[in-house]
């Protein structure tokens, strides 16, 4: 499944687990207590996690480091060497690369800066990086990172303090980062949060090693069950799609913190269409398409990680909520809501028994407001919890904690062995101040979920609805389109025969071969073509003047509508070549596109393929009027797409409703525009290396049963 | 200003500052250490607070509590009782009160539960509670509440166990809540954010008092500069908005944290236009209009509070954002576009300033990354937060710290100077770990705004800001809009006319009197009298069948449309009155209305008023088309609106570009239109007693400089 532009495993496999590790730069100053210092923390972390390799301090400066000789260059090592970390100023990397590839080092992390984001030649030496890895044939983590940390094999190999103080214990969670700095930053507080790691890897610029090959190695690896990662920006997306593929298949969630998913990048898209693909918009739409989560800040980024290594996954969407307060159920439900999520709904055999259970000062329902009950009985809360962790619509139950006071241990201890009795999760909202600390050991030690921010809560529990949601769908398999045999082909020769001059006569012949009904079409050189084209046709009848050298034909008299009548027809016919030959004399005409006025009920969509630059092509889909050109109501999705991706896609949008059929007005054939619309993916990406854009604007998407049409079209060469 | 519906001050005054206090179900028991008991607490916690007034416990089984004499009733007691606060049984309450108001007590805190929370025998026990404070001319807080605590003067008269372990500081905070629960759990988590209340009030129930009365008591006090308040429900929401004016005048913030603000309210809007006035939305724009702050959860909640007793208030809307890493700053910029803030642009003289102060690997720009300049230079990071301090564009300047290990005291000290040296508000958005004590106490000491929320941090900031443009609003005066004289009488004259039946010809006569244009129209009642009208309107007309029988006009033929001269006219005329005697001989046929028949460029909006259960008259607006039903792009105001209202009401629809001119169209006359609907608004005002909801669909929006026209409208009285 990956591309082969990921590195291999092979080559990854010294790197992340290296048998020795040289550390260019490593400083001998001894400083006790430890003071945080560049040069002096690799070995210090190497040493502090008992790493059994060998070490290979370097520094001409030296003879030996705490206890360990220290060599003059890599190249005086006797020994192999299987990674070195580079702690040398950016000047001297390249020197140092070469003599590290002539040594037969495996891997190198660069940890110094000074590269691609200092502008021109820093951009120049680090693309020197690449090739002389390359060269090699070694792998290279950075320049401008903190390297990484082994957490399951306890090999630090990186700067950064978050490894000590206390040592980290090894976990479940991969976390990848371009930003250095918030690697450190949200992996100190993570870890001070409970959370435990398998690898910690700062990928920096990305000469070579990105996010992706990093995602890659670490989900091969058992140890890895979640892979957090912050993504600054894509280098190549669809190798990271590649591995987002592969982690769904492994069911490893990926939660993605990744900067610039503003609306910075829709606002830019003008009202022409071809310019709607504003990044942002196909970004988020990517993740989703390929069951990646989505986070926008550092708290929902770690507990949204970490709760896949606390509950189960939910089996269904519907939300219980319990809680000591009506005020906190409203706000939670209100959350819920907001958050696109559901508030489950008891079965009648569910409510009847909470009925039973509960005072009158209760009301059996989904929000469960149980006020002081649990006050004078003490099997009331694990009572209730049965109810709703038994019912077939509550797949995840969140309590929320406010102002139990003294009763706070008991409900907590209950909540987290009815999580244990059942298989659903339970999740803690905790309302209140700060825990004592036997609340806080009940919590570190049973691993509940357990989250002190309404916001983030319901954000962490929808991920985690969600991501079972994106299971289920990768499990399903959409049924496969058919497109007609030879499309390609046939395709390729309208292009060829075109000679550079794609116009919208042949725009539509290529999207016919991929099996969307066009509007019926003729090109006539003559009157008597005309009405030969009209016989074929049918009444009523457009006609368009057919030149390469007129793309706005309407403002040069070369557009004639509603043509109903030989007369009609003629006059029309006379009246374009005049008018046409009058203000574009040099033109060169091929003739007179005469083409099937399009008739009766129907909603107008527009279907467009952009190349994204981090995607490549991109489908767009939008309803016409003002939906797409006013209000900016498109969905998108990376080419190829599924049946399953159209069905969203549709769905998406506001103005999909419109579809459903408005105002009285009948359902579309939304079945129909599905399938179009996978063709039309399918094309895309057939054509990828000739053409650049192309639309469909508009399509008619004709009422239930009668399929859809497209009335014009564009494909843009190039 | 506020209406005669709040209680007054006077009243209030004995309550909140009670001379003596009495405790009705106070218990003797004697518990060390401190365990919590309700009905030992009130009385425990007015002598740690070292009460200064008199404490009269009531007990029959006690002749001494606490060294404290003990009465049997509250009638024992030989002095005068300013407070009793109720821990008894919900079915002595009454009884109780009586006996209160037999002794001229002047306030009871009933915090016992089993009243309208319960049912209907509940709601009426609760009426009681009102009606015996009224005869007696007591105040009554709750009943189902925890009392509340007047901190600036030490007194408690609650059992909420916020109140100790430690004591409550005085501050300038008033927490208002109608949920108890939720006020002990947010005060305690506030309490150990460091906040500080002047007052916290549980409101309970309201049989009497409710939060608006609370809330207006505590901006009263020069001790309260900000207000929280919790809302599950308004009983008299105009009160609320009433003290939301008050609040607005005296500078003080009113953050509110209201149940029920999800989409729920909207979903349930039918397409029927007169259904639209979802109260989440309206409550919304009620808040907006009355310059109050919304948050959704509690951390938002105590922060937004929090930020206006630590700074004071931005001059404009920019933020300047400075990080030590790109990616936090990118971040920060993803969710400052989220929340609908901007990005502040540094002015030429400070772009050269920033320039000249750093070094290759940064840019000189905002947000700011400055990588790790502030490693080598201790003046770099003062100096950067004077130039962003000193622009004109920077109103706000967050810093995100994010991984500065051991630099991280230099770099707040150095914020919280800068916060010092300058009198713009400035943030700490802190990113890692837990703070070190040191730090910690660095933090309480200055009062600097730090969160640790990135998505909290930019809520907060945005209320700020918000905050500041109220009252900037506040201070503009909208220019007046001139109703025409006798405008009420005129309309009332046509609703008396009309009998009960005020069909589409009187709305518009209604409408024409507040000064509204509408299309030209007369009643016929032979084919001469319309040939007559027509020669006063002009042909195109549109004929309509008038009957107080027949409402759904085109569907018993009763509407003609474009006719274009006297035959048509002739024909129609005929053809209506014998279509419509055939469908439905009995009804009443008052005539036949001639009508304009609209031409010309246009967008056609929809403007009606309901009568809100919570805010009473509420105008909404909307785009005529797909805009009102199928995407519910609506906003509200509640009546009267200024014409400041009306310009925000059309801006916040995603329509309003229609307006501006779309695709090639004109501009519409956006000034008519926002001068008809304060007009509007007035003519809802005018008439709320006479009215249920009013209508203009579709007011035509004519090009800039020709106006608007009403061409239907509808007048429900009721």
């Amino acid at each position: 499944m990956p591309k082969s532009d990921l590195v291999s495993l092979e080559k990854l496999e010294p790197l992340f687990n290296p048998r020795s590790v040289a550390i260019a730069g490593a400083s001998g100053r001894i400083i006790e207590p430890y003071v945080y210092d560049v040069t002096t923390a690799p070995m210090v972390y190497l040493l502090t996690y008992g790493y059994k390799g060998q070490i290979f301090p370097i520094n001409p400066k030296y003879e030996e480091i705490r206890g360990y000789k220290c060599y003059p260059s890599i190249s005086a090592i006797p020994e192999e060497v299987d990674v070195a970390i580079v702690l040398l100023p950016a000047n001297t990397v390249i020197d140092f690369l070469k003599e590290c590839g002539k040594k037969g080092v495996k891997g190198v992390v660069v940890t110094s800066s000074g590269f691609a984001e200092t502008g021109d030649e820093g951009k120049l030496n680090q693309d020197n990086i690449r090739e002389v890895a390359e060269k090699y044939n070694m792998v290279v983590l950075g320049p401008n990172c903190n390297g990484f940390i082994n957490v399951s094999k306890g090999i630090p190999v990186t700067f950064t303090p978050v490894v000590d103080q206390p040592k980290l214990v090894p976990g479940e969670i991969a976390f990848i980062s371009g930003s250095g700095a918030t690697l450190s930053g949200i992996a100190q507080r993570a870890k001070e949060w409970g959370m435990q790691f398998s690898y910690l890897v700062g990928t920096g610029n990305s000469a070579q090693l990105d996010e992706a090959d990093c995602i890659r190695y670490a989900i091969e690896d058992p140890a890895t069950k979640v892979v957090m990662t912050m993504i600054e920006g894509f280098k190549n997306g669809s190798k990271f799609l590649d591995v987002a593929d592969l982690a769904l298949k492994k069911k490893k969630p990926i939660v993605a913190l990744k900067v610039g998913l503003s609306e910075a990048g829709v606002k830019m898209a003008a009202s022409h269409t071809g310019k709607l693909a504003g990044s942002a918009k196909v970004n988020l739409a990517a993740f989703k398409q390929k069951g990646v989560l989505m986070v926008e800040e550092i708290n929902d980024f770690i507990l949204s990680a970490q709760i896949f290594t606390q509950t189960s996954l939910p089996e269904g969407d519907g939300i219980g909520v319990l809680s000591s307060s009506g005020g906190s159920a409203g706000l939670a439900v209100d959350l819920i809501e907001k958050e696109g999520l559901r508030v489950g709904e008891l079965s009648p055999e569910s409510h009847k028994e909470l009925s039973d259970t509960i005072r009158w000062f209760a009301t059996a329902k989904n929000p469960f407001d149980f006020a002081g009950q649990f006050l004078r009985d003490e099997t009331f809360v694990p009572k209730v919890c049965d109810i709703f962790l038994n019912d077939p619509d509550i797949s995840v139950l969140v309590m929320v904690m406010t102002a139990l006071q003294a009763h706070e241990p008991v409900i907590l201890k209950q909540m987290i062995e009815a999580q244990q009795r059942h298989k659903k999760p339970v999740v803690i909202l905790y309302e209140c101040g700060e825990l004592t600390p036997e609340m806080d050991k009940m919590v570190k030690d049973s691993n509940i979920p357990f989250i002190t921010s309404p916001k983030e809560c319901f954000k962490v529990v929808g991920n985690l609805i969600r991501y079972s949601q994106f299971l289920k769908r990768a499990k399903e398999v959409a049924p496969v389109v058919d497109i007609p045999a030879g499309a390609r082909d046939k395709a390729l020769d309208v292009i060829s025969k075109a000679g550079g001059h794609v116009m919208e006569r042949e725009s539509k012949e290529i999207i016919a071969h991929y099996g969307i009904p066009v509007t019926g079409q003729k090109l006539a050189t003559s009157l008597e073509e005309a009405q030969a084209a009209v016989k074929y046709i049918g009444y009523p009848v457009v006609l368009k003047i057919d030149s390469p050298d007129i793309l706005h034909k309407s403002e040069f008299g070369g557009v004639a509508l509603n043509i109903n009548n030989d007369k009609e027809l003629k006059d029309a016919y006379g009246a374009m070549l005049k008018k046409v030959k009058s203000v574009a004399p040099k033109a060169k005409i091929r003739g007179v596109l005469v083409q099937e006025m399009a008739r009766g009920d129907g909603v107008e969509v527009i279907v467009g393929v952009t190349r994204d630059p981090q995607f490549g092509p991109t489908l767009m889909f939008g309803l016409g009027g003002v939906f797409v050109e006013l209000l900016q109501d498109v969905s998108f999705r990376i080419c190829p797409i599924t049946l399953t991706d159209a069905k969203e896609m549709i769905r998406e949008t506001k103005g999909f409703k419109l579809l459903e059929g408005f105002r009285g007005s009948l359902r579309a054939d939304i079945a129909a525009l599905e399938e179009a619309m996978v063709k039309f993916s399918r094309l895309a990406m057939d054509l990828e290396s000739q053409v650049k854009e192309t639309e469909i604007n508009p399509l008619l998407v004709l009422p239930e049963g009668k399929g859809v049409k497209a009335l014009d079209a564009r494909v843009v060469l190039g």
